[in-house]
């Protein structure tokens, strides 16, 4: 059975019973399952459904319960949970580690959220509320404080005896080795321990000076550099070096889909942190303001347009083969804006190179524009009869798939050179001046073409 | 120093040994980098220079260079070995991965490939040729068929002798446990074997019944596994539950970002395999047929343009808002389109609740009509003087809107529904289709209009 299809047959039993109030059975299916497939099924049931099913998970097994709630999005947890007392709250969250809780309780109502913090066990809340001081997206915001240390003096048997004793600690597949005022000098595998004889030295066998970030570097980086070393986890150091917390990979493929999301979202003119089940009027407002900024750069285009109604006017079939310029237009510097913005994304286009990729983007749209002008041209003297309108069309593709290309790959490389977000160049800037380039060719040219014919 | 800055200077220095022919200093420099640094600084090197620098590594210390090179985009690694002999490059790719090395083999001009697979050591060759016998994007093609796997008639002292002896293996963090005819029975992780006497057995303390996925699975259901389960790697399986190779979560991130990528490219029309360095040619020959697909769609919303020739030719003002209508109704159809693409991808939206999304963005679709239609109005009337044009324009993106919210939901769930790729319903179909609509409101109402004010 594919997991999705078991899964749905869960979520069928899950609602089943809640129809048929039959706790008990519903609580012992609940308990069988792993955290995460438990979380599938809360994201798929209704609300109400949800509440319902988690309540009794949560009174019996409330470790289950907010694992299965630390895999679910921030805002549907805290909503899990906002019912609740604060007490409850403070108590519950303990039960997960604090990277996660501070998700969470950044979602809690504003009084709620005070008061959490407040009840919280003083040093897990004493963590909550330290990694709510760091910037949010850096190392320090997403990574797990509770870090698994060996002093560099220790034996490779005093090092298996400190392993043994450990208990909930996040990951200790790697062994960070810190000095007396804990600064970071060393990294063991656990696999290493298992080479060499007890008496060994910790200091003998460990890798020196390594790989780390600060608790300032921005989640992409960390993301970055976990995916090109291959490691498992990253060891995060203030700024004197001191060890204070390690992000694991999990986190990293988190930072990966969320920066992929954004990346997507950007280029789409969505605000990052939109999701499908955003409510709409957050949606709307969310949206509106790109849509007005989109019907400015539209009214631009169009006082092109304004300028060249008299050539209208007396040439209509014009009309008729606007849309072509601006959508061919537009979609050529969508698929150029795409390939450059996911080339820096994945770290492919440098300055270095950038001028290869310039001159590689405008070939394609000339010679994509000399392929789609003759066709064009052909299509749109057979529809409309009329030869000088396609050749009027081909020559307005042409010069808009050159814009597309050349401006499909600049404009995103100039926000970078400006520290802005390459995405941001997203297609509703690139097609306005597509737009306008083109039909400024097109009408432009007809223009001329009238003023000839008539002289 | 940054990680970046660090690359840079490196990067400097290698441009420079080289052009003063100081090969010695090259070498010792290469040989101090991390392969993925070594990996960053020959991706930005014009081609010469990075052929001049591998050869000069690769020469003294085969090993880094090809540990560079499996990191590097496989056609650029096999770009780099096609200069050698097959025997050289058999020999060569015996220091990697095998499914590294697949990736690789894969890319080289047909005849080397037979000639490399023919030379390469047996049991190594064997393992590239298996991996190449599944199909792509198959857990079994990115497998690492080198799988550490423990019997489960040993006891936890014997397990750990056991990973003592063993070399080359690509992870021992998870330890899988296989009965006499090699089909996965259980899990244990390395620390857990610390935890417990030597004498006890295997059986005891391993988890029975791992996750798993079977050779046939699809890459992106096994990253979804991965992630979803925060685990570090996963076993695959053939049929009858033979472990025949390992997966681990440097191989998923890779998946997750070529998922990513392949989502963001279908959305804008390109073929999923396009790079920023991709040949013009190809790119051309890539980006045409889409081009073409949305010059006869671009058509469509012209002859519906055609079709009200007569209506623009008494009323010209008309022509000048046309572009306004298709721009907003393409962008509000990318917007809702990429939200619910997205939702998909990660899972979020479902067949469960796909009816509350529709709903939701047709709402969204509405309301922003309403309020961008009295903005648009507002300024049409103050542009061109005439407060009907304003009205028709309000009217049009009002439609065009409400279509964008319904067609940008219901088309990519139509899609996921006959099986194909929601992403495919890019913003080439769906701006055709606002397009028209767009256009046969504003233009249609404009008719009717003309019609009412001659009787």
């Amino acid at each position: 059975m594919s997991p999705q299809r078991r899964i749905d047959v869960v979520l069928d039993s899950v609602k089943r019973l809640l129809r048929i109030g039959a706790t008990a059975n519903l609580l012992n299916l609940l308990q069988k399952q792993h955290p995460a497939d438990l979380a599938q099924v809360f994201g798929e049931l209704a609300e109400r459904d949800r509440q319902a099913a988690f309540n009794v998970l949560i009174e019996r097994n409330s470790r289950l319960a907010m694992e299965a709630l630390s895999e679910l999005p921030p805002e549907t947890g805290a909503m899990l949970l906002s019912a609740r007392s604060a007490e409850e709250i403070a108590k519950f969250l303990q039960e997960i580690p604090s990277d996660d809780a501070v998700a969470i309780v950044e979602h809690l109502p504003e009084e709620l959220r005070a008061a959490v913090l407040d009840l919280m066990r003083p040093k897990a809340a004493g963590a909550v509320e330290n990694l709510l001081e760091y910037e949010e997206q850096t190392a320090g915001r997403i990574m797990n404080p509770n870090v698994f240390a060996l002093s560099e003096d220790m034996t490779v048997g005093e090092a298996i005896s400190a392993i043994q004793a450990a208990r909930d600690v996040e990951m200790v597949f790697y062994l960070y080795v810190v000095d007396a005022r804990r600064h970071l000098v060393g990294v063991v595998s656990l696999r290493r321990l298992l080479l060499v004889s007890p008496e060994t030295p910790l200091k003998r066998i460990m890798t020196t000076d390594p790989i780390s970030v600060r608790v300032d570097t921005d989640q992409e980086e960390v993301a970055r550099q976990v995916a090109s070393y291959n490691i498992l986890a990253i060891p995060v150091v203030e700024e004197s070096n001191k060890l204070v917390g390690i992000i694991t990979v999990d986190d990293v493929i988190d930072v990966i889909k969320d920066e992929a999301t954004e990346d997507i979202y950007r280029l789409a003119g969505i605000a990052g942190d939109e999701r499908v089940f955003t409510p709409p009027a957050e949606s709307l407002r969310k949206r509106f303001p790109w849509l007005l900024v989109n019907l400015a750069t539209a009214f631009l285009a169009s006082s092109v347009v304004a300028f060249f109604q008299g050539t209208i006017n007396v040439w209509v079939g014009l009309a008729v083969f606007m849309p072509i310029v601006a959508g061919m237009g537009g979609n050529a510097a969508t698929q150029t804006l795409t390939v450059i913005v996911r080339g820096m994304a994945l770290g492919e286009l440098t300055w270095a190179n950038s001028r290869k990729a310039l001159v590689k983007e405008i070939l394609v749209g000339v010679f994509n524009g000399l392929a789609v002008g003759l066709v064009a041209a052909l299509v749109a003297w057979a529809m409309l009869g009329d030869p000088g309108l396609g050749l009027l069309l081909s020559a307005a593709l042409i010069v808009n798939l050159f814009v597309a290309g050349a401006a499909g790959t600049l404009i995103p490389l100039g926000l970078k050179a400006l520290k802005f977000d390459p995405a941001l160049a997203s297609t509703v800037f690139i097609t306005t001046l597509t737009d306008i380039c083109g039909f400024a060719t097109f009408l432009g040219l007809a223009t001329l073409f009238l003023r000839m014919v008539r002289t």
